[in-house]
């Protein structure tokens, strides 16, 4: 398979590089890519050192390599006018579009994404993840008052990390109640979960997958039996089916997918956005 | 302040087009922008929809919208020519460079990012989150041989956001190890971290801002105290010089920034890339 390098350059976390550069680079599956992040280039000499090392990279390589930039102010980006590479640039591209329709001049400010600049709202992504934190597996149930929403479903249906996900990514203070066997034998909801209907959102996943996923974590006995397996998720979508609790297979669906779905499902206000 | 109605439009997440989006957008700070994620537009049905539901907003609000867009298929894209507002395309802008540059066509495939494509890639993550989770706060101090890194620093001063944020994004296998009253004392490293001496990295952070963070958790007693947060800052501080240990103030600095940081003072590996 052809290789190629790759350069993600930032003047902050390049973050932002990084995420725009990967969805296009998933585009060419014919390539095998070697990323390399270059964050916090914020001055002219460290551009300049940045694009020696590409030049040098494409000189031992023969190739050259493809460099993803999200400079902001123009003059570091002036180096990389002698780059030996593809250079794709996020912002010159997009600005000068944006400030024509806003009939405004963009502040071309270093590192104003994934900073700390809106601090409310950066508080607010850290108050969700120790929410989600604590309301983690059904460890506290008072409260859900401050949720915005709980997911539930059996154990490691993939409750914990859309949690997680949600609060880190859009403030969002999401809870999580484990289905456990007693209370899915009884085929009632939770006497705790009852006053909250409208928050719940319900996991399920493919009974092989689950098992699988068990075996990793505790091999012997019922927990990742074939049966087990089985009964849980059954009796979990019943209970979702019984109650209207809206709910979501995530047997093939990563995280981020997840959380979309929900978001998109509940209408739930994303708080913060990416920042 | 002027105001904006932006939309972020996806055949997948959407969680490309808002990283774009809002990197953009924080560049404006003269106006306020409503914001609309619309993910799964993966047909043409729903792609005209969405074209509809823009066009509405336009005419209602008599300003053009904004549109980011991440469809990657031409036919999803073919009704926005119709779309009254600023259509802002990011795959048409930067396929055709990079497919000149590899002499590839691109796969013009839906929703690569951000998925389960890369299984692999997706596991890791999970399992690294469940790590963070696992080896959060010093519950587990055994098989630190499996952490790539090791954040110590006193309570409240950014070690948990950082490892779940990591895991999630890179893959990272990251534990973290509070610096209790009486091991600060002592001066000495704690025992169980003496043989995982360079995978250690320390955080610090101002006293009056600590004093604010704890003082929300638990307002009265010693815990938010300015003497005892002087004197656990001063003695980590002391330990981080003593030992060797690189470390990072983190007042004034994102999650994200932390960890750009430490992965650029680290060399750690990415090992897998936002999906």
């Amino acid at each position: 398979m052809a290789r190629r390098t790759v350069f993600f350059v930032s003047d902050q976390t390049g973050v932002t590089a990084e995420t725009l550069g990967h969805s296009l680079l998933t585009q060419f599956d014919s390539h095998d890519f070697d990323q390399v992040t270059l964050p916090f280039v914020d001055s002219i000499d460290k551009a300049q050192d940045v694009v020696d090392r590409i030049n040098a990279t494409a000189l031992e390589q023969g190739t050259s390599p493809i460099v993803f930039s999200t400079l902001v102010q123009d003059e570091f980006r002036e180096p990389f006018r002698r780059v030996s590479g593809l250079f794709l640039d996020f912002f010159a591209t997009f600005l000068s579009p944006l400030e024509r329709e806003l009939q405004t001049a963009s502040s071309h400010a270093v590192g104003r994404a994934h900073g700390m600049q809106d601090v409310g709202a950066y508080d607010q992504r850290i108050e969700a993840t120790n929410f989600a934190l604590n309301y983690d597996d059904g460890t506290r149930t008072r409260d859900y008052a401050r949720a915005d929403i709980v997911l539930i479903g059996v154990s490691r249906s993939g409750k914990t990390p859309t949690c997680l996900y949600l609060a880190m990514s859009y403030g969002i203070f999401a809870a999580n109640y484990p289905l456990a066997e007693d209370e899915l034998e009884s085929g009632d909801l939770p006497k705790v979960l009852k006053p909250h209907r409208d928050k719940l959102f319900g996991l399920t996943i493919e009974p092989e997958r689950l098992q699988e996923i068990r075996k990793e974590r505790r091999s012997t006995g019922q927990y990742a039996s074939a049966r087990q397996v089985r009964f849980e998720l059954r009796a979990a979508e019943a209970l979702f089916t019984r109650y209207q609790i809206p709910y979501l297979d995530t047997t093939r669906v990563s995280i981020e997918e997840i959380a979309s779905t929900i978001l998109d499902r509940t209408n739930i206000e994303r708080r913060t956005r990416r920042l």
